[in-house]
């Protein structure tokens, strides 16, 4: 996507060890005008895809997720990060941060993931794909089915891309970056 | 507004200890299409009132704070719970949780809050008001200006709405809530 391309090579910043920070418009401060014409961008991408309710992972995951759902008419269900102490008949997966270099879990309330339901998972980065990896987890749980996975920005020089398309998943990234080296940000044309 | 009280009445849950729950619909599982038209109604409420961003606390108060910021053609900003790695030069405020007995810090760039900025505050809960009183921390630390707080649920039984007020802040809540006394919901008419 021209634009979300365009804003990155303006307003992103690369941080050493293959981080790139989009913390102006993206997942800090966010651009709510661009979230807006991401979302329309997903559901182009997604036509014709069995969509029941749309999945994240907060807290970034949140903003483009819930605009997705608003065009599609359906819930948005974000998976937690913390066990909250209200909640019971808890769906929960162990998920690494290679950027955090530890391991947190997320859960879904099984009330919000159940079987049979058709979910388009959102997220804002693909990089290792374990974020992704753990809804699948809890999908899976839940007998529920992961019909598509989008995400804003993808580091294809990750292996979470690969990992997702080699299962079937129908993945879309609206920006495809290619490499990060020498701090300087390529995409994947 | 009417749709959100009768949503309450009809998916709310009353737990011990004066906490509503409302997952189903706002923070867990989220109902995007109310979501928007909470959003439209902020904007009416708030008309006239001079707003450079939307700022909120991350992770409920991100898809409301996202959508009034997409009506209002501004930025939204979401202070996080965990000050990030990668994040330097930092605004933040020690914030007591009642329901979960403990003090976390919130935190917000300072290129993200800046001097004399005209902020709208929005939540999904308005209780004893210590999470807004932690916004108004950061915004005082900025020199930011917060011009109205919209909330989608208050709970008046509890002293957030009074202290605000007290304070000259312009205020607006949803839906008011003047008792769960034997888990039982009460709206201030």
């Amino acid at each position: 996507m021209r634009e979300l391309k365009e804003r990155i090579l303006k307003d992103g910043c690369c941080l050493e060890g293959g981080i790139l920070k989009v913390d102006s418009f993206i997942n800090h401060q966010m651009d709510a005008g661009l979230m807006m014409r991401m979302a329309e961008e997903f559901v182009r991408r997604f036509k014709g895809t069995e969509i029941d309710k749309v999945v994240t992972v907060e807290a970034s995951g949140i903003a483009p997720a819930v605009m997705v759902a608003y065009l599609l008419d359906v819930p948005a269900v974000f998976a937690k990060k913390k066990v909250p102490s209200t909640m019971s008949g808890i769906l929960k997966s162990e998920v690494f941060s290679f950027t955090k270099s530890r391991s947190y879990n997320i859960c879904i309330s099984d009330k919000y993931l159940t079987k049979g339901e058709k979910c388009l998972f959102i997220d804002d980065f693909l990089a290792n794909g374990n974020a992704a990896a753990g809804i699948l987890d809890l999908a899976s749980q839940a007998g529920a089915e992961i019909t598509g996975m989008g995400f804003l920005i993808e580091k294809s020089f990750q292996r979470g891309g690969e990992m997702l398309r080699s299962k079937g998943i129908h993945v879309e990234s609206l920006a495809i970056i290619e490499s990060l080296d020498n701090c300087e940000i390529r995409f994947n044309e």
